[in-house]
C-alpha cells in the first residue's frame, strides 16, 4: 500500500544483506510514521508482544521473520534446540492469535527437517519467511479482487455515484502484510477509479479506526470520514451506507463471525435497513470445528483501563493517556462480539464470495466436507 | 440527589437573601465537584450558553432563575423592556432546547402582566422560578415512582437478584433539577433496597455517560460499570441486561423517540434479544404535532472536533483535550438518532406508563386527542 506515494508493506527484509527485518512502528501511528529494525529473535518477540506490530496476518509474518532471525543466530551445534526454543518464545507472545503459532510451527518444521548445511538452512528459512509474507499479501490481494465485484455492482446501480462503505476497527493493510481484508476491496475499487467513500468507526475502546484505518485510507488517498461508533445506525436509517465490510477474528463452520466489539450492533442495523453486510477474511480465519459462534467462541475480556483512559496527542504534541471517568469508576471491557450468520450477507475470502452458511462455506472449502 | 451523603439539586437560590442562584459546575465534572454563583442575568446567560448547566430540565430551570435575576436588575421605568430583552437573551443561548424557551416565556408572561409594585413583581418572579424548578423535580420524582414498578417486577422474577439496567448518555439528576428521567426509576429502586446495577454507556463523542452518569450513580451509591458504547449488543446477547432505560430529546405523537446518537443501536439489540426497552420523559418532551420521527425530527449535526478530540484528566491532574486521529482527518458528528416506536416497549412519563404508540400516549394525554 502507499504512504505518501511510496509503496510499503508492514514488514520486509532490509537490502542489501537481507539479514534484518524492518517494520512500521504501529505504536506511534497516526502521530508519527516511523520504522523499527528487528535484528534479533528478541527484537521480533518484543515487537509482537508489545504490539509494535498487530493484526492477525502481520503477526504471523513477523513470527516467520523472527524464526529466520533465530536461524541466523542459532549455533552450529545447538541449531535444533535453538530453533525449538525460538518457536516457543514467539508463540508465548500472544497466545490467542492462531496465525502466529501457525507461522512459527511452519518455520520450525522446515528447519528441523532440513538436511543441508547451516548456511543452506538459513537460506531456506529466509525463503520460507518470505513465502509466508507473500502468501499473506496474495490472499489479501485476492480478497480485494473478489470484493471489488460487489462494489462495482453497487457503483453501477448508483450510476457511478460514490459508494459509501462503513467499516469497523482496522482490517486494512496495517493488520496484514499488505492490502488488508475488509479494506482490500476498497483499495481495489479506488485503484480502478471507482468513487468510494468510507465511514470509519472510531472503534472504542482502542480506537483502531480513528488511529489506524483513518491513517491508512488517507495515505492511499481514499475519501473517508471518522464517526463515533454510535453513528452507524443513524447513517443506515437515512440511506447513507451502501455496504458494510468488516474483518473477522474467527468465523465458525456455520458462518457466525467474531470480530471487534460493536460489529454485531452494525450488523443489526444493516439487516433492519436492508444494507448488505459482508465479512472479509483469509482462509486461516475459519474455524471448521465450531458450529455455534455465540455459544462456543471464547470472548476475551481485556483490561478495564482501555475503557477508562484514552490515548491521544496533546496540544504540545505529546502522546498521552487521559482518564475520561471518575477515578473510582469500574469498567468492563470485552474485546469482541459475535455476529450470528443470519445477519451476514456473505463472506469474502481469497477463494471467492460465498453465502454465510455451512453450505456456502463448504462450496469454497470442499476439503472440509 | 445525594453527593457524599448530602442532598443537592442542580440549581437553587442562595440563603438567606435568595437574590443569587447557585449551580453545580458541570464543566469540571467528574474531576471536580464545584459550584458557581449566578448573580446577574448575564451570569445565567453565560452558564447556559457555555454549558456549565446542560440537560433539558435543568436549562429550563436556569432560564427561569435567570429571568428572576433579570427582574431584580430591571429598572423601575424600563422594567418591561428589560424583561423582554432578558427573555430574548436567554432564548438565544441554545435555540434548540424547547424547555428553555418555554420557561423564559412563562416568566415574562407573568412579569409583563403583573399589576403590582416592582417589589411585588420581583417576589412573584422568585416564586414562579421556584415553581418551575419544583415542577421539574416533581415530574422526575413521579417518573421514578412509575418506573420503579417495572424494576420491581423484574427483581421479583429474578428472586431479588441484581436487576441489570443499561442506559445511554446522561438522563439523570444532572440533566434536570433533581431525580432525572431515565435514572429516576433506578434511584427509586435503590432507595427501596432493590438490588440494581447499571451498565453505563460511555456515550461518545461527548462522553456524558463516562463523565456524568458514572459520577452521579457513584455519588448516590448505585452499583455500576462503565462500558464502551460498542459493548451493549454483546451484553444483551448473553442475558446480561434485564432492561434498557434512556431519556429522550423529543418523542412524536406516534412514539418515535429522538435521543442521543447510538440509542437506536441499543434499541435494535434489545428487540433482537427480547430485552424490554423503555424511554423515560417528562410531558414537555412530547411533540404532539409530529407523526413520523425518522422523517420529521431535525437531527443536529455538531462540530467535528467533538469526534476528533477527547477531553480527560492527564496524569498531572489537568483537564486536557487530546486528538485521537490524524491531523487532517475529517469527521462527521450527528448528535441524535431516532428510535422508531416499534422498538420501544413503553414510555414512562410523570403521568404513568403507556404503550409506545399514539393510542397509548393519548390514553395518558387525552387533551391532545
Amino acid at each position: 500500500m502507499n504512504v505518501e506515494g511510496k509503496h510499503y508493506r508492514t514488514i520486509w527484509l532490509n537490502e542489501p544483506h537481507l539479514k534484518t527485518a524492518r517494520i512500521i512502528n504501529q505504536l506511534t501511528l497516526p502521530y508519527k510514521f516511523d520504522f523499527m529494525d528487528l535484528c534479533t529473535l528478541d527484537d521480533a518477540v518484543k515487537a509482537i508482544k508489545d504490539m509494535y506490530v498487530r493484526g492477525a496476518g502481520l503477526i504471523g509474518a513477523a513470527a516467520a521473520y523472527g524464526m529466520y532471525l533465530a536461524a541466523l543466530e542459532a549455533g552450529d551445534h545447538s541449531f535444533n534446540d535453538d530453533i525449538i526454543s525460538a518457536a516457543d518464545a514467539l508463540k508465548k507472545t500472544r497466545p490467542t492469535a492462531s496465525n502466529l503459532a501457525w507461522a512459527a510451527d511452519r518455520m520450525s518444521a522446515l528447519l528441523l527437517n532440513h538436511s543441508g548445511t547451516i548456511g543452506q538452512k538459513r537460506e531456506a528459512a529466509r525463503l520460507e519467511a518470505q513465502a509466508v509474507a507473500d502468501e499473506d499479501a496474495d490472499s489479501c490481494r485476492r480478497i480485494g479482487l473478489h470484493g471489488l465485484e460487489i462494489i462495482k455492482r453497487i457503483s453501477s446501480k448508483k450510476n457511478g455515484g460514490a459508494v459509501n462503505i462503513l467499516t469497523h476497527c482496522n482490517a486494512g493493510w496495517l493488520a496484514f502484510v499488505d492490502y488488508g481484508s475488509a479494506l482490500s476491496p476498497v483499495y481495489a475499487a479506488f485503484d480502478q477509479g471507482i468513487d468510494v467513500h468510507v465511514w470509519v468507526d472510531e472503534t472504542r475502546p482502542r480506537n483502531q479506526g480513528a488511529s489506524l484505518t483513518a491513517w491508512e485510507l488517507s495515505m492511499h488517498g481514499v475519501k473517508h470520514d471518522l464517526i463515533a461508533d454510535n453513528a452507524g445506525g443513524h447513517l443506515m436509517q437515512h440511506g447513507m451506507v451502501d455496504i458494510v465490510i468488516t474483518g473477522a477474528d474467527r468465523v465458525t463452520r456455520n458462518a457466525d463471525a467474531a470480530n471487534k466489539i460493536g460489529t454485531y450492533l452494525k450488523a443489526l442495523a444493516a439487516k433492519e435497513n436492508g444494507v448488505p453486510f459482508y465479512i472479509a477474511l483469509p482462509s486461516s480465519t475459519f474455524d471448521f470445528k465450531m458450529r455455534n459462534g455465540v455459544k462456543e467462541i471464547p470472548i476475551e475480556e481485556r483490561d478495564s483501563s482501555e475503557v477508562r483512559y484514552i490515548e491521544g496527542l496533546t496540544r504540545e504534541g505529546k502522546i498521552e493517556k487521559v482518564r475520561i471517568c471518575p477515578e473510582a469508576t469500574a469498567a468492563r471491557n470485552w474485546g469482541f462480539d459475535v455476529t450470528p450468520a443470519k445477519f451476514i450477507t456473505g463472506l469474502i475470502s481469497e477463494r471467492g464470495i460465498c453465502a454465510a452458511d455451512e453450505k456456502g462455506i463448504l462450496s469454497l472449502y470442499p476439503e472440509f466436507l
